[in-house]
């Protein structure tokens, strides 16, 4: 294997490479003179190149697997302009042994700095179920494993590794230096509200070599997802504590995260009620959007224009020129 | 006491009455004398009577509870063209020791019957993990007693007490009708969807001496609910027989409950992704608009009209002479 | 010609053809030496297969009709990985001679068997008038041709010839095994209303070679078209017998014929008034979206998908594995 | 009877009157002595004015018909700051003997003028077939006289007698005007369009002593039954003329009656589709807001105001004082 | 006059009165023995009590002004159990002579306090454009003067005097407490954007002796009212430092005050398309939204109910305990 | 330079050309041997052609704007049956010297005469203010010029050079024609609202080499600039005469610019609150549908469908054939 891997982004025609690549898709096709012959995307994090293989079998194209990864020998090469690949030979590669984060993107910032100074915060909570609750929630090895893995959405904004954590943290940032301004607001719920309402996205996105919705993340949501969580685990506490855990503080916990897409027509099944859910709401579709138009600033290849293209999400282009007057 | 219950809507001025109401309101009122005199307004399932009750104290105002049960001795007379009663003494009657049925609407059938109707259909279910958790809810007494109880709603369709119970048996009948008219569905699906769809409204609805929601009901939803109780009794079933619940079956079921609005404006999270989804949200719909319609034709006091006042629900006044051509 | 039609989805590079095809589109091209060429595109019911035929006249392309049959002789070729056909020679063909069934999509059951079965159900109306009416409908021989050809619609469910019975039939069948649970509905609107609602659909849809609009169709709408038809029908009976056909009868059918779409952004000019309008409604819509959803997961060229790709009608992705736990 | 009818609005205190007025609802009552009394609220086209009558019996009570006629003699008092009518002695009246115009609000403009001028315009329609159908409806004299007598609409516009034909022959004169400056538009198509395009509420609103809908109405919609008696006067000229009457001539004039609402949503089954379908839908809607608007602001009660109250047909309320700069 | 005023939620029977009052309307009435007597409503700003004047003349009655002010002395008197009262006397009083903060409500904060620390918050701006444009804004004393009286809705939040610059500064201050937070904003098109983003209702709203409509505020609307405002000092600014005043600074700020509804809905004419525009919007409907949740719980009589009333603004009853748990 | 311009749409193989065309886009690419070659479209208003250009210097791509012209020589070549054009050599040409009809569609009328016909009808304005607002635009030489080469809309109708005059001509006849029969609208405030209504579009869409929206147009919008100019030429006007110009009749004008869309999802801040404005937004609409359906009739390629392709504007496809019966 080459001693260093290089990036999709920095190929050249001419480089020869033996390393390995994400596999997106694949196409047994035939020559015209009835040969076999492969044609399959390679991916990493920072692009895709096409690649081609000649007088493969069947048995070599059944066994790479899409999505998964596979470890190729050969060289690029210039195509009608383009680069491609050509391999050589290749063979499958096990997850286990990649570093994911050369194959997906991740958040620029340090996940386990920020994980801290959201647990830094939450340190705020006051009330005894809340806190046995978060702890419940943050002892749960498994769950701050996908917590902090966890992309904030698919595509829509932070989409990415650590994603939902970043993006969990600025608005808990946002709360804590808001909170002081609205001091009839329960503090305590809104930072609650803040750490558990994209919760549910840890099971509905799946933490494969892609992002991708799960089959339960599909057919539940995350919304569900998190209120049963946030239930089972009361009950818990109740088991073990062998006091009843308060439904009132499950009910109005749960009513937050149900209610923060803020309408119905954006899947909350239930309408803010109470001022924390107006709060938490607007805090996540404050930070969403603001990622969602910096983004599309900073990443509009097309640095001529004064606007980005067509948003989809916000139903316009943006200015790409408010930065500075 | 009267030997016999006198129903409001059987009152005539002259009788004297020695007999339980529900208060709906009352107002301590100050005569031109100076004195205090108490208006209220007594109930029962037939209706409304206003009552007055002369020189009170304010501490027999502050005893009498609305929504609370009041017994009453006293004569009904004519003011004004109308009926009102004078109540000469009064005390406060516990809730436990009266018939709910004088007081509140309740269904036309048989609740046992019923109820044993349900569970011979669903005997249908054939998959072992849906028939443990079908045990676990009907194996619950007091599930099962506010099942029996529970309208189906408040207002739009079988408000009344045991209409859950006769909404949920239509929507059984007519699937055990179709499900050998379309035999790609998964019919264990679609009868337990069928069963658990609104059992959350146990939970939404109060069951106390008059029809309205709890504070559970509208901040988290009888849907979510529901969604919260499968989860729940699911991990119980796995931590009982200590084999995993197979967690494709809680999520199909889930599915089912969480999209049986049929639309994300109707507050369902979850738009039907399974045709069995479909099949439990058009039989719900369906049973509900025949409810309302029918409800409008016999219950409009103008008969000589050929349409029923403006229906909210439908958009639309029903036109009540369809049956006979 | 062959002596047995071998169909697109069988065609193997090297075959020699002498039969029939649909022609779907056509093109006369220049050779880069000047000459003349056509490019045009075949079909059977089973798919497409590109076609070449080199040095042709400007009028054997004039004499090609799309949308029409042509008799081609010519060889199978692979060409770039792909099949296409290599024209020696052609001639336009009649339509009246060719086996529609090779070139359209038909249902899978027996039309004949489905007409009578739907006969029998309608047997059950007892109304004299409409009886009378029905007799009209049925006695039409050009009408029933159409009715037994016709498709449900387009694209959205039941899209091939016997699709309009075949789903008419559905419903009727649903509507004998509900309406002994619901005795206040009028049977007898219900299922003249069942057997005419899409009947409009014989004028609307074109029964050319392939499935298309016409234009009185779109420009007047299936919907009209059936209220029309049973307008002039009842005026026909009326002038037969000397006796007036009662309007109201007239009315409460058009009105769930008009209203079946249940609401006016479907194009019904008219909501649901009457119990027997909605039972309509929920009928045709849930066996459409049974057919919608179960023809998507039957139909996915993606076997390892646990989802269909994305279904615009529903909004939602079907998951395909909910018909065993 | 009173030699001339003096209206509701000028009746003084003190007054008696023998006359007919048209009673709107009617009430049995009983006095505190058990003695019974009527109450009932009489009407003609100026308002109306509560009346009693002392010591009825049942019988008078049950042969006063709500919506029909009543001969009354009795005086006018001032009760309470307010008048009431007191009824000494009445009887029924017949409906064909009242003149109409004295109970219903009527157009302020000459019928019979405005329906010559609106036959003057349509003398422009060229095409033969066109032609004999407006020869079909114009020679039709039960339509004439319901076309002359319908309002435009119930309460959104030009809701009086003669308010459809007053509203058409606006449409029919902007048309004219219009016309020459649209030379790509059928002039034919537009005229017969505007005639014919709301004739379907000679049948919808009910033409008796108040305006009302007719079950017709309610169930089908003046849209269809338009288009309902296009096709069937089409298939009489066929059938008087031994000619096939063109089907597309009848497709297109349905289309723009179909299409004339605009949009789904306000119950047209069909979009535009042609030039001409635009064109008579802005002709329509425009006529109808201008007297929505004006007429709000030309009754206006409060003079001082600069707005009317909200009017929720336009969502707004109407500013007063745009006539004068 | 009262040595002191006495406010309508302070009255008590008996009581004598010599001050001024609101007048909200009039009526001119007959008695039975046919005088004339006046009925009115008083108000101040805690509140309306209904008036009785007899032997009034119609002069007098015409004298008085409806939402002006009057001058009574009479006395307080039980009515049927309600408080009345009774007039001696009563001439106009003029508006320039009464405090007016005893008629309408205002905010409870200190208004000079708060418009320093807006102007505070303000000097963060650099830009030397929108400095410039900040000074031609706080320079000009009539708008400053309205600035501080206006409410910031008529009735959706922060109703009453005072309230547009309440609202405004709790946006300037979360401003402040969050720029930091994302840097990549503009602060200074965030702050200008939040001081201006209302500002049209200083033109709006009336500023009268109670909260209204101006006709200029419902032609034309506070949003375009803004823009025009904008637009005109940053021509003033050119004109008359000779220097063209940059038109994408005046485009941007105007943009932010288009887009602050953030829909075309509610009447915004652009959408937000650069960040700052989101993050206004977003401060905007926050503070909106939690002032009218809170004022609804702070403000619901029903001190035993756990939620508020219906909240047509939310679409949602407010339930009332989230702030403890 | 070629004598005279040969445009796109008169091409044929073999052709040499020496004259200037629009460059639409540029690609830089590489040969398989290794060079550089240009890619570019070359455009007129007749339609585009690919073309190549080989052996080029970085130097030279840099040099050819795209959105700008360039004089080229070369000749045009069949390419797989499409044409595309090699060039020899090519240099930048200035957009000053250019003919832009040739590169940009124009209406077919005489810009002249229309805008001589537009000021004629104008004339009719009578009010004394709103005569000296209409000298102040009508003498702005930049504002006439602009006016007369905008189009109406980008893409929805009248989309090229001189079309905002010629749709706002043909409002302003059609307003000439109708407003005899409509008295009680104020006509002068029409033909004035006809004038301005879409007058911002000279500063929305960009008056260069290819229409497009300018960065001021996509942030505030054509809507609200008109509101604004209308806002400062008055302001002008009273400073210039030292009279107050009235609010009210700004008010009003801007009503109708805001309000001309019809709807609020449509961009109006403001819906119709005047007869006028209603009017003005019909007789808009109105002309835009008639052009859409028109041209699109005009030119559908295929000549042989009934209906056009479907137009996403009218949601629907128009049908060809209305013009004849």
């Amino acid at each position: 294997m080459n001693t260093e891997r290089i990036f999709i982004n920095q190929l050249l025609p001419g480089q020869t490479l033996d390393q390995v690549f994400l596999v997106r898709d694949k196409d047994l096709r035939t020559t015209k003179a009835g040969g076999l012959y492969l044609m399959c995307t390679l991916a990493d994090r920072t692009g895709t190149i096409p690649a081609r293989m000649w007088q493969v079998s069947e048995s070599i194209h059944n066994g790479i697997a899409v999505e998964g990864f596979l470890h190729v020998k050969g060289r690029v090469e210039d195509y009608k302009g383009s680069l491609q690949f050509i391999i050589d030979a290749c063979r499958p590669f096990p997850a286990d042994k990649v570093d994911l984060g050369d194959f997906l993107a991740v958040t620029k910032y340090d996940v386990e700095k920020m994980w801290a100074e959201l647990l830094e915060i939450l340190r705020d909570v006051k009330d005894a179920h809340l806190r046995m609750l978060l702890k419940k929630f943050t002892e749960d090895v498994a769950m701050v494993t996908a917590y902090k893995r966890a992309p904030a959405a698919m595509t829509m904004h932070h989409p990415y590794i650590g994603g939902l954590l970043e993006h969990t943290l600025n608005m808990a940032r946002a709360a804590k230096a808001l909170l002081p301004l609205y001091p009839q607001l329960n503090g305590d719920l809104v930072l609650m509200g803040i750490f558990l309402h994209d919760i549910g996205k840890t099971a509905e996105l799946s933490s494969g070599t892609s992002l991708g919705y799960t089959d339960s993340g599909q057919l539940v949501g995350h919304i569900t997802i998190a209120a049963i969580w946030v239930a089972q685990r009361a009950a818990e506490i109740s088991a073990q504590t062998g006091q009843p855990f308060p439904a009132r503080t499950v009910d109005l916990l749960n009513h937050i995260i149900l209610s923060h897409h803020g309408t119905l027509e954006f899947g909350s099944p239930k309408l803010p009620m109470i001022p924390e859910a107006f709060f938490v709401h607007y805090l996540d579709d404050m930070d969403a959007k603001i990622w969602m138009t910096t983004n599309a600033i900073d990443n509009d290849p097309d640095t001529n224009a004064t606007f980005t293209p067509y948003l989809k999400q916000i139903e316009a282009r943006v200015y790409k020129k408010s930065r500075e007057l």
